[in-house]
């Protein structure tokens, strides 16, 4: 079937994407956890609404771009968790989008609360506010206990501020680094849900990431969870131990284009189908159930280290390759080209909010 | 004025790179070299129509796709330099290609020239062939001295072989490294020539790269040059000497949205907008004139290591990014917005090719 499809191209697997929809969904069902899907992942509408019909609360969106186009096709609850910074017409779009939609926003300093009430005019009350605070990933984020400070700034204006959120970035390096980096996350939140509540302000919202870290966040202080990445899978969330091989719902299918050299063919996959995610040492995509990595990606090249012989397929031959990262995938895409485990159908998806960068 | 645009977004100096595509033009009128761009750099029609003004003989297109979009608006004269498998819709797409331009493919293996050959049909002297060698990079390519059994079988099979190619990829590590690449490009092209003229068919076409070899390709076997990078420069560029700092003609404008860390502040372009291109230990990217250098991202967020104190960008404020690889940037983007080094206008050009990569 997938042999059929022009490449390279991005297969998705329906029955094994939507597996990993309901495990994650039944996990937060245990721990009274809302989820609140991370859509960057996918950036397609019809993946998002799967999320939804499985149990969603809503969606997170990475960017204002990313919020227009969910809310054009009809999602009505939208966390842009990023502390973003209204200026050329992003005021305007984010205006626009508050009157259509409930619309949450990050912010972790005092200038983007000025900012974001003065590009809401008269209706600030439409806009709701999440402080980000940091938990140790040391990216964005103000430090936990000056939460407070900035949920007061928010209601001053007449924005209306509900709840707080953090990343775990630092969390990806094993086993061990995410519990740890699951307790800083309770911790930090903790004390930001306190420092809500020394100005009068109740956090309803205590929203957390990631996929490698969400089995350890188990505190109690945590009301919704950001997963993206587990709706696909992908080569980092196995070495995490965060998915494993046979939950991972997206590969590309790339052509042998050339054979020349030993030990190694050439695929038509490249960084401009894959991203540059991996090292030259660790590779940069894997095909299942073979030696075969991805030892070097040129931008319509990937070098396939086929060692021993005992995997080496020809010319015109397609393979899978799953990646190192998903994320960066699918916007290299026009759309997903759609089968199952068993490979009875093709469809295709569109990556709706593919470009959508500002 | 590009205070005043969304970002992320990137910004094409047209100045300086319309001095590039002169510079690139005028260097292959002393040298005697057809110029004939690879399109991969920019994706952009309006770009390509200026390459062909100023004297480039046709176009470079890495795939089917960029071939496709590149044809329908007008560009009559495209090599697209690639070993293609012509599998899927690929096939007819290449006949119908050949049909409306003067289309030259890459082939390296004789698998492919019977499936080119299959997939033309009745019509096998409407498609010209080159035929790939390697030079030394190991990537695709026949063995020089194979060249002249592949364009004989192409001749068989009534497709037209025309020449011969290569890609000195391994000369990507400082002047000495492009200077060796270049001579063992002339040599196994020359190789080539004389493996066609052994089974009595004439190279009128002797292709070689790229940007940073291509001043020293002075052996007087190559007709034509690909280069891509030369349009808009990058920070690769500039370690290799093959630009200097006032030639790059494209930045990624960022804005800053935190500042909580020492010595740090984040910007709103990641991997998204930039690409993984660099690693950790050299960076991503650099705002010129400055210390600031993007130490990591993730996909929404750069983080920019301000050492020193002495520049220190607070939030809101936008920044250009010089990235450095400047090939994966625009595909990020539906548009570049293009102004010049004064910031008279600002006009936008779409990235038309941007998604076609099968």
């Amino acid at each position: 079937m997938v042999e059929r499809v022009d490449t390279p191209a991005p297969i998705v697997l329906v029955d094994v994407m939507q597996d990993n929809i309901d495990r994650m969904q039944g996990f937060a069902a245990q721990h009274n956890f809302d989820v609140r899907p991370h859509v960057k992942t996918h950036k397609c509408v019809e993946i998002g609404r799967r999320q939804i019909a499985a149990g969603a609360v809503g969606i997170t969106a990475g960017n204002v771009g990313e919020a227009e186009v969910f809310a054009a096709a009809g999602f009505d609850d939208i966390f842009l968790a990023y502390p973003v910074w209204p200026a050329g017409t992003k005021g305007n779009r984010i205006r626009r989008l508050a009157r259509s939609t409930r619309l949450r926003v990050g912010v972790d300093n005092a200038a983007a609360i000025e900012a974001l009430a003065d590009a809401m005019k008269d209706e600030p009350d439409r806009l709701q506010i999440v402080v980000e605070v940091d938990c140790g990933a040391r990216r964005s984020g103000a430090p936990p206990e000056a939460a407070g400070d900035l949920a007061l700034a928010a209601r001053k204006r007449g924005l209306v501020p509900v709840g707080v959120f953090t990343y775990p970035g630092h969390g990806s390096s094993g086993r061990d680094a995410r519990e740890r980096a699951a307790q800083d996350q309770d911790a930090a939140l903790t004390t930001a849900v306190r420092s809500l509540a020394g100005v009068g302000i109740t956090a309803e919202v205590v929203s957390a990431g990631s996929t490698p870290t969400v089995e350890f966040s188990t505190s109690g202080v945590i009301t919704e969870i950001r997963p993206g990445e587990y709706v696909f899978g992908d080569l980092n969330n196995t070495r995490l131990g965060a998915c494993t091989d046979d939950q991972i719902a997206l590969f590309v299918a790339a052509t042998v284009v050339s054979d020349w050299v030993p030990d190694q063919v050439i695929l038509d996959a490249g960084t401009k189908a894959l991203s540059r995610e991996g090292s030259n040492e660790r590779g940069y995509g894997r095909v299942p159930g073979t030696k075969a990595v991805l030892s070097r990606l040129n931008e319509y090249h990937g070098f396939l280290a086929v060692p021993g012989g005992e995997f080496r397929p020809g010319v015109g031959t397609v393979v899978p390759v799953v990646p190192n990262h998903v994320c960066p995938i699918v916007v290299n895409f026009e759309e997903l080209i759609v089968t199952d485990s068993a490979g009875t159908s093709l469809r295709r998806w569109p990556v709706d909010a593919r470009g959508f960068l500002s």
